[in-house]
């Protein structure tokens, strides 16, 4: 914080969320500096922590050019950086009307996809039981999730706009953190490619969950978006810190 | 469509989701028709409803006095409505720092609180078999949400701006939706009384459920806004259509 920087980004770039917001950032050329929280030793529930967020997750934001203003939900994060740092409409869109839609997309990704997706990925990995339903439950609306996006895509190139959009971005995080796994509680070690988006999408042997087949047009937005250099800067930060995780681990 | 009203709200307003937006429509004192789109017999994934909405959920909100102006995800319309129709700040922020406060609010309420009540109901009532270790989960989180909201509302009266906001509304439609349960698959069929808000976020019988005891800041927050009388109509009409369905099945 010390730093002069303009940001500090509470929340290490390797968990999906406080990297979309590492992504627009960098994307819009703003200056931060990153406070990992570690997850796994349970910081996000330190008293300093809930402080700035009382949700206890991360992202957390904090805008040291606007009074240490801060934020927290990592979409509404999205919102505000756009707002008031992309003036020039980089990464957003002039539009009043388009701004609304950008703003479904962006709460469709936070409340219809990210957390049917989150719940896949703890049955399948963490939960204490075996539960094959629930998985179940959760790769069908996974699916059904693929469906909504393929039909849109299928008509237009990006989800608002006619152009990248953080309501793009907002997706993108999910494929990356799944990408390179460091472990699978019910299931064998396996390292994929980060390309391979049903995996990244925690559908790995799903029927139906070929992604590039399935869904073609939410694979080449896929691929578009994890192509930009930024984005694949972070993917292999994001690598590599898995890579010594899962080292550290089998040590 | 024809009556000439500027809003169309696709969506009975028996769901807790179009609900949520009826308040916020008369609560800014707008004019709106509702058609209602039946959830148990699969009529939003009509193709005629899904040119509207793609995603086949409700709410969708249609503003004839905006070219039909098209838009779907109930946080998104109320921000839409606030930003548009809400000049005088009744239900929204004037501070622009404030502004995205209350988008933080509504993020977490539709990613944090929404999904995780969404899912204790479907395990709780609608699952094929019994899950308890999954029911827990999502009580556990309930709980948890509970307790950052508890936090929040023992420091100030509402989320955000010191005023009631769209913020506070996005979260009661979920107690109301829930008061009058017409069927319960895995438990006891039991008629409750609309401020029992335990049996509305779903914890009834859940230890450290007593929302009241528990919670009392949330809950006196809860009452607050329950006793308005805008929502206090929709709780008339919505137990109302609770009590006709539930005859209509006992026959």
């Amino acid at each position: 914080m010390s730093s002069g920087k303009q940001f500090t980004l509470h929340g290490g770039v390797t968990g999906p969320n406080p990297l979309k917001v590492a992504v627009v950032l960098e994307e819009l050329g703003l200056e931060y500096d990153v406070v990992n929280i570690n997850i796994r030793a349970g910081e996000q529930k330190n008293p300093e922590y809930l402080k700035l967020n009382p949700n206890g997750r991360v992202p957390t934001l904090v805008d040291h050019s606007n009074g240490d203003f801060t934020i927290w939900e990592s979409d509404a994060i999205l919102l505000y950086l756009v707002e008031r740092y992309d003036k020039e409409h980089k990464l957003s869109v002039a539009d009043a009307d388009e701004k609304f839609k950008l703003i479904q997309w962006l709460f469709f990704q936070a409340s219809g996809q990210g957390p049917y997706f989150g719940q896949a990925v703890w049955f399948m990995r963490y939960h204490h039981e075996r539960l094959p339903s629930a998985v179940e439950r959760y790769h069908k609306e996974i699916l059904r999730v693929l469906g909504v996006l393929e039909t849109v895509l299928s008509k237009q190139e990006w989800l608002v706009g006619g152009k990248l959009t953080v309501a793009d971005i907002s997706f993108i995080t999910y494929v990356l953190a799944r990408a390179v796994w460091p472990e699978r509680k019910h299931g064998t070690h396996r390292r994929c490619s980060w390309n391979q988006m049903a995996i990244g999408w925690g559908l790995e042997g799903v029927e139906g969950g070929d992604v590039q087949k399935e869904f073609p047009n939410v694979y080449k937005w896929h691929q578009k978006l994890v192509s930009r250099p930024i984005v694949r800067k972070f993917l292999d930060i994001q690598a590599e810190a898995f890579r010594k995780l899962s080292e550290s681990q089998a040590k």
